[in-house]
């Protein structure tokens, strides 16, 4: 086996403000990963009012949820003084810091070593559509 | 020195909701941590209702008052469509995406590189006894 | 191109709470990272009451309405056991665990490959003056 990196950056489909399970559509911009048998893989988004999250990958309910709880927790018309892209702008910023934008996921065997429940989410914290760049890196040991 | 990788799962000891010091129980599954000259280790957790975070490893008050912290931040009640579990399920993902499951922290003459307050804490959201899972991976030069 | 290691310690400029801009800071430290085809940057503080994020890098405000956000997220006052050094004690560790104290970030050809808008931030939540430490730990090809 030989240590081995990639690197790309490529775009999530355009989406407007929620969350997103794109465990898949990730998985399928790194054809790379089947080849790696130990190692791991760091997703960054290029955003600051955006974030990559861990979590549930099966009741849909739980990303509507997740939603309208960083809506109570993070509030709107608060007074900000960043606040000439609408009401989203700022919150938008808040969340991205308490959340974060980059995730690192080990690799084992070829693919994501991801628990049973566990999905890549993408939250969007804008109103209009945005069209978001993640730096993907793999670092590992190669067959 | 030679560039090598270690990749293991272990469990962490049964425990309820709370914030636990698992310093201690995480560098005894790896002892392979001592010929690392230099790296990093990556310890993700492979679930969604708990974290793992760093922090205070002296005061223990710390770790209840961050309990109760949390659970004002992330209320209760909330009228979550995710609850069939109880009103402990959909409060444990948001505080899952908040604190994050994954930490990567570096490796420096075969120890942990942590500052001198700072310990691993495994944060435990649910009620109900949970054990959970850790994927562990070490990445570095090993003399 | 051959894989490499880097790993040092450095401080950061003393400041009082608040929210910081301190790309130039941490790249002024790692004069290595322009050597570097491709690879991560790991930024470690080791401290419990202070955290590192990524986010705005242009409007200032940005910076005050986050420290005023998380003030309102992260009540002070709130009966906490925790607090023999005052009342930004208790509040700054839990701030410390929502936003996080590490950063990984991407590499490319020599560049931190962090998007147009983002910078990295130093979030200090105590009032006293700190002089915080952070581990800086590079992996990746070098030229």
């Amino acid at each position: 086996m030989t240590s081995s990196w990639e690197q790309k950056t490529f775009k999530l489909k355009t989406r407007t403000k929620g969350c997103y399970l794109v465990t898949d559509e990730i998985v399928a911009n790194l054809p790379e990963l089947k080849h790696y048998k130990v190692g791991t893989l760091n997703l960054f988004m290029q955003h600051t009012s955006a974030a990559l999250s861990l979590n549930e990958n099966w009741d849909s309910d739980v990303r509507l949820d997740m939603n309208d709880s960083l809506d109570r927790i993070v509030v709107e018309h608060e007074d900000y003084r960043h606040s000439a892209e609408g009401p989203d702008d700022m919150t938008g910023h808040i969340k991205s810091s308490l959340v974060g934008a980059s995730l690192t996921i080990p690799i084992t065997n070829g693919r994501l070593n991801t628990g049973t429940w566990q999905g890549i989410w993408y939250m969007e914290f804008r109103r209009f559509n945005h069209n978001r760049s993640i730096v993907a890196t793999i670092n590992g040991l190669k067959e």
